[in-house]
């Protein structure tokens, strides 16, 4: 059936049910797709259109199938993606012993690994009554370090070697704010918790360059599987832009990255003077800076207005003063680099938003602030994501994974601007979708349709949580292609299918315009293309 | 006479003096060139060969002139003369009102420069009395700092708003090993010696990335200048390697440069896993890495077998141990860097030697062990030069200008070793050539008069300072072309006009092989090619 593309060729993409977003944001059905030599859209074909007869190259029959715009996931971090499918993975583990067995296995597929690395394990699932020990990993893995943190991030298990390493003996004392535990006769067990993990992880190896490289090759094969063709990386340090680049170099960069810089100092080294120009054929560009305003809901990090309702006398914590903030947009505004800021709380996005207010005014082309999360706005402090062009970067599966945390920490009174993806969309900012990966899957398909339904995986709340809150089919399509290329200055050439546009592409199991929400959270992502060439086939 | 040559396009260079050495290291004359459209040689031709007469799209008449390869510097740093050429050059000034008025002009015509940087002032040569005083500098640029180096670097000239910037006071004590000048009145005066330099040196801010990439442009337009087309770049640091891969994504890199990173850290951040391919069409590689065993001989720096014969207590210093240095060149020649390590003192080259010995036969293949400067050689040691495939760097013009110094620090009886070009070259080893440029000019032509001569610009002294080191001049030609592209492992592509090659040459108003040392030494560069395209057209 399949035919190899050649590197570079007129093709006829054909035969396929073919939707996409148009400049106007209308839905644009087509049956056929020409693809220039530079692997860019030539034509779309509707049923009765003639189809090319000569100077064709090569011809895909796509067997009635849908194709769709590559996604786009506007916010995610490819590196700790690929960092994280690279190492081991507990949270299957239903008994220690499932856990150990996972362990030998990840060993023995993983030899020239220096230090095992892992995470997810919980205790309370093994019935073990205790936490497990250094003795545990040392008969499995006695001759090169493991380090193994706990599924909620709160504590880390090492074996002896690790200790070893860290100079960990029965003398050294748990640090303020964390905890060795100990044996019965006052040994080290094995288990550190919170600020004791950072007696074993500063002597945690930074990655090679090569486990970069890795890194990045997996987290390119996770996305392209998910038919994510583009990706703002929400955060990428020198390092970072080094193994982009590398790989750019080796010709194996595939999705297309648009940085933004973790902060001002990599900006200024490495794109220097203002964004730098797209690289590797539209595959990577560096054309702002992450900031942080605040940190995050689960840990009470979140800035609010008002004190936590499961903590009363939090309120989380402002990262930069409005000076700072400011300073810091208007240093990045001044050469041109486009600044997203994280701002999960709602004084942190009142603060963000003041700041905007306050900038953009003297940058008055289309500047394209971004605010990161904007998970927990006042409802009064909606109206002012429309002004400005302020581009809201939202992540519809953090609604349906910490709703319930959300009540918790937030109580039932002020949850009407949380995860508000229609009423920000409403006051007409940009709303661009993501996933925050590895934070969440990758996947654009669950993102699309907790979209549209406010409802998790399992159907609930029926009806959909804060259900006012929904947007349209085509609205969370947009999301995450036509809206995400805007929100990241690539509008002019991927998120649609139009001529003169990257034919970045997916073929796909299910309409996402016509399922049914279970249908298009399970969507299976048969080819994804990239630039006119097959980067992805299903098994 | 002249027409702009297109982008790409076949071309015939004709009617020249043209010369190169081949493969063989003999010496080739022809009348024209033919460039294909991939800015390559396609063919060299002879007086009686036939001209193609169709198909070209550019033809040059060279009317006679002399056409040689561009010229490659195996050691240089590209940045400093960049940076050079941007800061204040006092060195000419005969008086206090001379230097002021250099000043006055140099901040007239640099007005956006938050700065004032320069360097070269020797108030010995105003007939002054003092040294000068902040007031100087106050009564010309009083609203912006200033700080200008005197020429022997040993002490340091500020104004009044530098020394506010730096928080200096009457109450500032000077550091150990340091002096602040005071006026009679207890006053900072502004001038401040030696370990005081640092006091202001540490509020002098980083470049800016704008200006880094000012100093690439103005380093490029020199070294074009001088026809040299090729550069090995002796410790690229990360932030000077964003302003090279700056200049390449923005199609503003000319000179090929061949990056030895500044030790092990950013090769590995960079580079990655082994050096980096070579990119914008052969303008950029990152191919190894330099180390460092000893420093220099003017200061007392280098590292000597014994005590310096104008100090009888000191000897130098290394600045690795044996250990250190073979692992490094070990975990650089693991994943295939390139090692180049300077070494002035004999002491030093005999441990650089040493660990080649120890660490070169683990890596049968060649891997061009660089020695850089390799100015102070133990006579025993110079065969030694002759095994492994070593590559000596060495820099003619540093004989020349420092063999007075040479003879003071070393007294008559350790000369034989001393910048013993021809000695090492015979032993086999690899002799490449370069200009340690800023330290001295990158011009290569007085550099080749030198290697011939071993007499200096006025001809001193007579008949050449240990003659028996002079080279011929087809080994000087070959130093600064094929045997400075083989060190930079780049033979295979630049260095000699050959089919196939890059297109990388000069016209020159003398012939290299026919002139006098004087004509030689003052040889015109009237035009520069670099890939088949005019970078350089003299004024």
């Amino acid at each position: 059936m399949l035919v190899a593309a050649p590197a570079h060729a007129d093709a006829l993409i054909d035969n396929v049910n073919g939707l996409t977003l148009t400049k106007d944001g209308k839905v644009e059905r087509f049956t056929g797709l020409v693809i220039d030599k530079d692997g860019r859209v030539a034509k779309l074909l509707d049923r009765g259109d003639k189809r090319p007869d000569r100077g064709l190259d090569f011809r895909y029959d796509g067997k009635g199938r849908v194709l769709m715009p590559g996604l786009i996931d506007a916010h995610g971090h490819v590196m700790e993606l690929g960092f994280k499918a690279m190492s081991l993975d507990l949270t299957a583990a239903k008994s220690l012993d499932e856990a150990k067995a996972m362990l030998a296995a990840y060993v023995k597929a993983n030899p020239d690994r220096p230090w095992i690395i892992g995470a997810g394990w919980n205790q309370e699932q093994w019935g073990l009554g205790r936490f497990p020990t250094a003795a545990d990993i040392d008969a499995i893995v006695p001759n090169k370090p493991v380090w193994l943190v706990r599924v909620d991030g709160h504590a880390g298990w090492a074996n002896s070697v690790a200790m070893k390493a860290a100079g960990i003996t029965a003398a050294t004392r748990s640090p303020a704010g964390g905890r060795i535990e100990k044996t019965a006769d006052g040994q080290p067990a094995g288990v550190f918790v919170d600020a004791a993990r950072k007696l074993i992880e500063k002597v945690v190896p930074a990655p090679q360059p090569r486990e970069r490289d890795i890194a990045l090759s997996k987290a390119q094969a996770i996305l392209l599987g998910f038919g994510i063709t583009g990706i703002d990386d929400m955060g990428t340090s020198v390092e970072d832009w080094n193994v982009f680049r590398r790989a750019g170099d080796a010709n194996v960069l595939k999705v297309r990255i648009v940085s933004y810089a973790l902060g001002l100092e990599p900006a200024l080294s490495i794109a220097g003077a203002g964004p730098t120009p797209w690289l590797y054929d539209d595959r990577l560009r560096m054309v702002g800076i992450k900031l942080y305003a605040d940190g995050a809901l689960g840990s009470r990090g979140a800035w609010l207005k008002q004190p936590y309702a499961d903590a009363p006398k939090e309120s989380g914590l402002g990262f930069m003063d409005d000076a700072k903030i400011r300073n810091l947009m208007v240093r990045a505004a001044m050469d041109h680099f486009q600044v997203a800021v994280h701002a999960i709380g709602d004084r942190a996005n009142d603060q963000v938003l003041s700041a905007i207010e306050e900038v953009a005014p003297s940058y008055p082309d289309n500047r394209r602030w971004r605010i990161e999360h904007a998970q927990i706005v006042d409802p009064a402090d909606i109206p002012r994501f429309g002004k400005h062009g302020i581009v809201a970067s939202m992540q519809p599966t953090h609604e349906t994974s910490d709703r319930l945390m959300a009540e918790a920490r937030l109580g039932p009174n002020r949850l009407a601007g949380a995860y508000a993806w229609e009423s920000i969309r409403r006051t007409g900012a940009h709303l661009a979708f993501g996933s925050d990966t590895p934070v969440e899957s990758p996947n654009p398909f669950p993102g699309m349709a907790a979209a549209i339904t406010r409802e998790g995986p399992d159907g609930q709340p029926f009806g959909g949580w804060q259900p006012q809150e929904r947007v349209s089919r085509e609205v969370a399509l947009a999301g995450y292609t036509t809206e995400a290329a805007y929100a990241g200055q690539a509008e002019d050439r991927i998120g649609m299918l139009q001529p003169g546009y990257r034919a970045d592409f997916v073929i796909v199991d299910t309409d996402p315009l016509e399922s049914t929400p279970q249908q298009l959270r399970a969507t299976k992502v048969l080819e994804t293309w990239i630039g006119g060439q097959r980067a992805y086939v299903a098994k």
